[in-house]
């Protein structure tokens, strides 16, 4: 209503968006729908289906699962029948929900991925928000190294099919360490331990020692003997060499680097790629509930911006919500960080148009055949945008020129009676005529030819 | 860890969705995301670039901008940060702000699709979830009938593109009605008749006028006047004849009927097909905001569920946030809706699975020949899934047919060390021999055909 509106610019309210939130413009947008469907793409060609479950869930369900770091970040409220509710933080604690609540409809083992938005009241850095993607695939219900080894796969296939060529696929397995905790007798300050690790890029192991010692008192011995761990440095051959003289003393550590040694062959013998999947004894993933190897990826010219896929496998994670004992692996694409390192590496190409032609509308009384004319090239398989209202020609090829149209067709009277039409080609500048007899067929094929030469993929 | 996990599962966690939120089934998420993607290519090839925004907005952004019901509705809480903050309740307040803050890098006529989740805590009916997908695109900066025209073929193809071949696109012009209060001094009760004539389909015209007159308080002679408009019947030329007459004392309620009159002339010129397309003089909308064309759009063969896909132009939204006047029309599909109907009518084939292919894991010995083969067949786009681990034949077999796959591909002891493998079609059940040599060319070349032959759309 005018009345309201008229209202409402009298208190005219400032435009902005909550702080660690943001908005995409067109030309971030067009590229992140291009990075979700390769993702879709890669996670369905390995057979997992997909799903999706709510934004907000009971609190319950959330709460105390990521660790007190998640509890502390959460969006929580009452909601208008006063239950209190959480918004999820990640796609992990939904799918154990998910899979407890279902499990009677759900084939097992079962192969999911989740594409959704998650919610961190988080301090905002670089590459971080407080809103961002997660595009998750999981494995529920098998125990087998072939679904360690699959988690690996797509991680190769996913960067490979999002044109990254240099990365390296980081992998440690969680029994190793667990292994030397039950060693030392110090499984309850695993967790502790191991978030210092998970510093150890940052801080450096002089520092995670002290923090070792002081922080989480550990003794002097299993302090040095972690540390000489956690920066071993070599081939993979070398490390698992290594890792098991290392865990001699423990069953569960030798296991561990039993699957490792079966992971990395694994992966080789798949993608004839090795030196893509590199163990590193470092990697300790902050995360409570994983159990065994763990995962992560990084670009090899751009470290610096943290892991773009990360996961690993967890035991029991539905166990939370059901008395069935269900093992789960996978891992979870950092969509939002991924495109802020291709911007970063300019490995992104600029697109603000979805629709490769555009039709001048210039001459009002040929509004009909302008339209009939769009709707031939779209039923050609052709995007077209009919400029959205007459104006002068002028005007319409600077907004063609800015949106980075391939192609704009004018036509005015002249051309109507002669019977063509004139093609602009908005990067050489050339024109060529095409005839609009026969239901515009030359125009069809000319367009049809030009756009294959130079599409994406199709 | 283990700890954590022990304690947890001792206090285990009913696993339930709140009131009014739903999960969805691999089944339901691989037809939604088919939907998805079909909207997406219809936006595209009319020029509609995505866009996104936020879950999250400042409340005073969200608040007082769809009526009293959005503001009941509304899911608010404050933040960490102690901020007022609100869930979208839907896609057309949050685009309004976006054109208003990023005016300086947008191109007027500014095109913009949007696919995302918004939230209402509504009363659940049928076809009404809290959360539900909405798939908006709407065309900012231009005033010209070309943009409404453009709507109505977008919702046209939309359509035809999703399968349906029965449905019915209703609109009227708000103008109509505006001129009507105007000439009878009522502009003040606008919004109040508006949200009782939207309820015309529901409780019928006599209390449609019983609520007029004792509810609004309006005379005899408007309401009575009203309803004749509301009521009247007819093709697009005998209405808009009546229209014309029947706004004869207002020059805006004629070129409201003008502006019909050209919309109608437009579409049938674009699609031929001018029966879709019926003026309707009972669509109000309950929207404040429209001050033009209003669309809703019917399945015909199932009227009950109410419109699928539902806008209209709205004069000046941006108006609360800039001072620029932001002229705006677009329409928004309601996906989830849709998606029920679909089902309602057995338009909607049953998938449960994303890859057409399984390889069966049954000898442990030939593990890396298995990711072998799935790696030369994924190369090939062909999607297969490895099963998840070792196990007896018959299993996978039943589970291959609960998922549906097209083909399962048997090799073990006898087959390998033969150079061949097995295909069973899982609908014939007819096995077919392929050759594994020459890197599984005849296996390639086989599944590539019998896929081909009915892939739905590739």
């Amino acid at each position: 209503m005018a009345d309201t509106t008229d209202k409402a610019s009298a208190v005219r309210i400032v435009p902005r968006t909550l702080k660690g939130f943001r908005d995409y413009l067109p030309e971030q947008m067009l590229v992140r729908e291009q990075l979700i469907e390769t993702a879709r793409r890669v996670y369905r060609s390995y057979g997992f289906v997909p799903i999706d479950t709510p934004a907000l869930e009971y609190l319950e369900i959330l709460e105390g699962k990521g660790g007190a770091e998640s509890d502390k970040q959460m969006y929580r409220f009452q909601d208008h029948g006063g239950r209190w509710v959480g918004m999820r933080f990640d796609l992990t604690v939904p799918l154990a929900r998910y899979v407890a609540q279902h499990l009677g409809q759900l084939d097992l083992p079962f192969k999911r991925y989740h594409i959704a938005p998650v919610w961190r009241g988080e301090n905002t850095q670089r590459g971080r928000y407080r809103e961002f993607l997660q595009c998750d695939f999981d494995t529920i219900g098998a125990e087998s190294v072939a679904a360690d080894v699959e988690t690996a796969l797509v991680i190769h296939d996913l960067m490979h099919a999002l044109g990254i060529r240099q990365f390296t696929i980081r992998i440690n397995n969680r029994m190793i360490f667990n292994g030397w905790a039950e060693r030392w007798g110090l499984q309850q300050q695993a967790a502790a331990i191991l978030r210092t690790l998970d510093k150890l890029g940052k801080i450096g192991p002089a520092e995670v020692e002290r923090e070792l010692r002081e922080v989480v008192r550990l003794d002097e011995r299993p302090a040095a003997e972690l540390l000489q761990m956690v920066t071993a440095q070599g081939s993979n051959d070398e490390l698992l060499r290594r890792l098991d003289q290392w865990g001699a003393g423990s069953p569960l550590s030798r296991e561990g680097v039993e699957r490792l040694r079966q992971i990395v062959d694994g992966f080789a013998a798949a993608t004839g790629a090795s030196l893509r999947l590199k163990i590193d004894p470092a990697i300790a993933r902050g995360l409570d509930y994983y159990t065994g190897p763990i995962f992560e990826t990084y670009l090899d010219e751009l470290p610096s911006i943290g892991s773009v896929c990360s996961g690993g496998r967890y035991d029991d994670l539905a166990g939370l919500y059901c008395r069935q004992r269900l093992p789960g692996v996978g891992a979870s694409l950092g969509l939002d960080r991924l495109l802020a390192a291709l911007e970063e590496l300019h490995l992104v190409e600029p697109v603000r148009t979805a629709a490769p032609v555009m039709i001048a509308f210039f001459d009002e009384r040929y509004y009909h055949p302008y339209l009939q004319l769009a709707t031939r090239l779209r039923q050609a398989g052709i995007g077209v945008e009919l400029y959205a209202e007459p104006k002068k020609l002028a005007a319409q090829l600077k907004y063609a020129d800015r949106r980075g149209f391939r192609y704009v067709i004018v036509a005015g009277t002249d051309e109507f009676q002669a019977g063509f039409c004139r093609v602009k080609d908005m990067r050489s500048g050339q024109q060529v005529d095409c005839s609009l007899a026969d239901d515009a067929a030359q125009l069809v094929a000319f367009l049809t030819q030009a756009l294959s030469e130079r599409r994406p993929q199709s």
